[in-house]
């Protein structure tokens, strides 16, 4: 397909995707003329998943390169390919180790963690940013909220597992681009029910409220 | 206190200070000479707020105003107040009305919901993601998240209704800043411990690898 045609496709507008091209984000297309070029499926779901990561994921245009970098060759090691594509999603958080509140919480509710990971930076911020609020968190509360997300981390890995016994070796891209995509898009699914069922339940509960 | 001392008290440069009282983020102080003034504790607890909005939360300064204008005058409608509030929280998603992918799952698992709220708009944004990145969520794994989810939000609400049923009348503004700021600030908690869980149990189930 032509060009103006991958735009209508992805609902992406042309001078977007010149961008991109420029930019390294979407291979070139298969030269037809001087000035044409065309372009396959693989580029449609290509500028997709680059749609959804900047749109969805928050994620600005060189953090965007260095996921695509992992999904395209993620090396022979799938944990530090892992590794590598989630140290660059968002939240980007500049605090430097020890994470002193972070790892004492987490060797608290006895979660096993790198002390230097982003993960663990991201936590520090928030438990620091509550505790200035007025509302710090103890580990039990933690801990609580710990046990929750384990049963959906549980069974998220479990899924991703599966995919990966019934994988070729060849095939190790793809998993590692199930935990990326996974991470970064499911995280707005959460959120959003949160704030869903805090509403919900606060209308419940005060049945005269109409929401304003 | 004196404007180098509250700076140095709550780790914010002085520059930065005297910007957020230029844009009326933050009380002038009771002037005690013509170029000196005084601050207080209440000044340090907002610089505080400040602080973890735009640092944890990730709010522009705009609408770090916007939240601190409803926890102000929260108005004599809590539910209203609370959704003013979140509605200036991020993530700012831009897409309209009908939100059909996620109106049709939150009423497939049965979560009560306000078709023009910004969590629906985020909630439908992500579907689209993971629709378009080739990972569709169907309703069965929607509605296995809501449901841990609605573990925590039941403590939540549970927990702000405790405080607010020993609250006198004139504290809605705190029970308003609890939910918003319980909101904001829990949501890298979340997001954290679900990462930090995928890391350790994919590293349990992969000992070989070392984390590169």
């Amino acid at each position: 397909m032509r060009i103006s045609e991958l735009a209508q496709a992805s609902g992406v507008a042309v001078a977007t995707i010149k961008y991109y091209l420029r930019e390294g984000l979407l291979p070139a297309g298969r030269a037809t003329s001087a000035t044409q070029a065309a372009y396959d499926d693989s580029h449609l779901q290509r500028l997709r998943l680059v749609r959804s990561l900047v749109e969805v994921g928050g994620l600005p245009l060189a953090k965007v390169r260095a996921v695509l970098d992992v999904l395209e060759d993620p090396g022979p090691d799938p944990y530090a390919a892992v590794a590598s594509a989630l140290a660059a999603l968002p939240p980007y958080v500049s605090n430097e180790p020890p994470h002193r509140r972070a790892t004492e919480a987490l060797d608290a509710i006895g979660l096993a963690h790198e002390p230097d990971s982003p993960a663990v930076a991201q936590l520090e911020a928030a438990l620091v940013g509550l505790e200035a609020a007025g509302r710090p968190l103890d580990a039990g509360a933690l801990g609580r909220y710990a046990e929750q997300i384990a049963v959906i981390a549980q069974r998220e890995v479990a899924s991703v597992e599966r995919d990966r016994d019934s994988a070729a070796p060849d095939q190790l891209a793809d998993v590692v681009q199930d935990v990326v995509l996974g991470t970064i898009l499911v995280e707005p699914v959460l959120l959003a029910l949160r704030r869903l069922t805090h509403a919900a339940l606060f209308r419940e509960r005060h049945p005269q409220a109409d929401g304003g």
